[in-house]
């Protein structure tokens, strides 16, 4: 189900390889998000094409549309979107908390009002490990309650142990489930306390008392502002089992997985990449480019000349500017493209760094260089 | 600049090459349309996959955004949108008429102000020619007056007139053009005459007396009955020079390919099958698939198994729904791949049919295998 072997350590950050049902995953990684079933605006040959090993797939959104029975006729996510790799799916929490209406949490679970039709849904810890097998996920994660970003500690407290009973259910549905045809992935615990060190401490101790194949920080990147982020992270990823994954879910910029990955995190998330190519932005090895403006006209050069994605290949940021100034379709995929190959070739480099013992070097010099910003 | 030769003829029907000077196209043939600089949704490799040849540039719109100089600066329109086939211009002269705002026509040309940004541009023959040259396009199109579809006969005639004029103006540009560098592009005529035979007569011999390389029918396909348009392209076809290619203009669907072909058609151009497919349209050899409907939300298979693109090679008819439900980006990219492929791959068999002498036999069993309906 789950093998992870630490190949090199450098400080608290650790290069390691994680084998998983669809294939071995290289971390530190990136996971692109495929929200509904495909990665927006790329196919999974594009997906091949940028070197990108697994993915994830959001419950909330799978069991909204086409839901999770559909997908497992359909001979599960990855048969139904055509994606050979690895796919992670979350629980469905975050969105319940959001996206959907009306929703109520109890010690059963969550009950929602679905945000595209109004239709009532119940989500409850042993429904987000089903749904997450029936889905086919390689990863799945336990089914946790995350407080708003100005949450008090009362409210946190109450959370974080709701959370360690849910995960325990989580466990068992999840244990009742191997050896079926749905039951191949592994679960990962979440832990929450927010911006509470004891909280964190206290949480970290009970998610590592269940023994799950790998752990997670949620809670993190949800509003507080980027240095608070990196000094909770590099505060409870050590706190995390030392021998099993750590994935920081929700994050984040280039500077962020950088800075998380040397403290000691594995494995990342986010949609800002490609959702910020859609809106233009571009990440290069010298800064942000807004490939809008107006000083990019005429500029005969790729966004990033040291990317070997096709889109850096092939088009001039004055024909990217152009498409995306007209909203041409095609302007989401060569941004989407780019911006994913930008981030999972950070996270090439920075592994080699690890195995070299240059990764705090090579952080370094990568933040510096990105604070620049093109010519 | 252009060399065509018949290779086979089946009655009118006939099966040639045309070289231009970014490589030969196979006639008939169709022409997918890159509006403003992409052809919707697709990249280069993506048309060079589905078998394109030649693609269409809107002058209007690029005149608009970018601008005719930039491209230019940027090295031509094959250049800055990376498409190493052939590319047709078209003078502009329908957008002027269907989308700009407040135009007046006059002897001198088309002023008309952006639907853009209501700007005011003139469009004269001359300029429409530059304007194309500078665009490096292939095959340029003479600037004319296209009446409205409801226009009367002494509307027809004044514009068919005004159009001999204006095709006189453009060759008088293009010819001084020769030699410079915006200058190897052909020169296609265009005859008018809406659905008048003896116009459609008189301005073919108008047209043909001036001697271009090739040959366009205008004024098809603007809202006439499909069996309407039929009857006018076979009359019209065969009145245009028969050592020359001849272009319909705007058409069409599958079997207004094949129905005009026969007649003697060699180039098509239309934005109906990227259009459709983003609203979910997709050709199949039995019919017009609604990937919509929910008859297909279970459907494992691909939208036509005879066909050999990336869509239907990968994705099943239950994923493309989903995707489309969820109007996810690549919906619009695999949908458009696919009916692309299908009419490239329709105009791929049609010469082979020609050149076996079967082409009737050919579109007859073609066209009723579309007006199935897929199961």
């Amino acid at each position: 189900m789950l093998r992870f072997e630490i190949t090199h350590t450098d400080g608290a950050a650790r290069r390691g390889t994680l084998a998983l049902p669809h294939g071995v995953v290289d971390t530190p990684q990136f996971m692109p998000v495929g929200t509904v079933g495909s990665v927006k605006a790329l196919a999974p040959d594009d997906l091949l094409r940028l070197g990108a090993q697994i993915v994830l797939g959001n419950t909330y959104h799978l069991m909204l549309r086409p839901g999770p029975e559909l997908v497992a006729e359909m001979g599960g996510l990855h048969r139904f979107m055509s994606w050979p790799g690895n796919v992670l799916t979350d629980s469905g929490g975050f969105q319940v908390y959001s996206l959907a209406e009306k929703r109520r949490i109890s010690e059963e679970g969550a009950l929602f009002q679905s945000h595209l039709d109004g239709k009532k849904h119940l989500l409850t810890p042993e429904r987000a490990v089903q749904i997450q097998g029936q889905l086919g996920a390689d990863i799945l994660m336990c089914f946790d309650e995350c407080p708003p970003a100005q949450a008090d500690r009362a409210h946190h407290v109450a959370a974080l142990e709701r959370t360690t009973r849910w995960a325990g259910r989580c466990k068992t549905e999840w244990q009742a489930r191997q050896g079926s045809a749905d039951g191949a992935g592994a679960l990962f615990g979440i832990v929450q306390g927010g911006l509470f060190r004891d909280l964190r401490e206290r949480h970290a101790q009970e998610i590592a008392a269940l023994d799950l194949p790998g752990t997670a920080l949620g809670g993190f990147s949800v509003g507080e502002e980027p240095a608070v982020m990196w000094e909770g992270v590099q505060h409870a990823a050590p706190l995390l089992p030392a021998g099993k994954p750590r994935y920081v879910m929700g994050v984040g910029t280039p500077e962020d997985l950088l800075r998380c990955s040397l403290a000691g995190a594995d494995l990342f998330d986010c949609v800002l990449p490609t959702r910020v190519a859609r809106n233009g932005l571009l990440f290069t090895r010298q800064g942000r480019l807004q490939i809008k403006s107006a000083r990019y006209a005429r500029d005969p050069r790729p966004p990033d000349a040291a990317c070997s994605c096709y889109t850096c290949r092939t088009f001039t940021r004055a024909y990217l500017r152009h498409l995306f100034a007209a909203q041409e379709l095609l302007s989401f995929r060569l941004n989407s493209l780019h911006n994913l190959t930008f981030y999972l070739d950070l996270m090439r480099d920075l592994r080699a760094a690890i195995e070299r013992g240059e990764s705090r070097a090579f952080a370094d010099q990568a933040i510096e260089q990105f604070r620049a910003g093109p010519d």
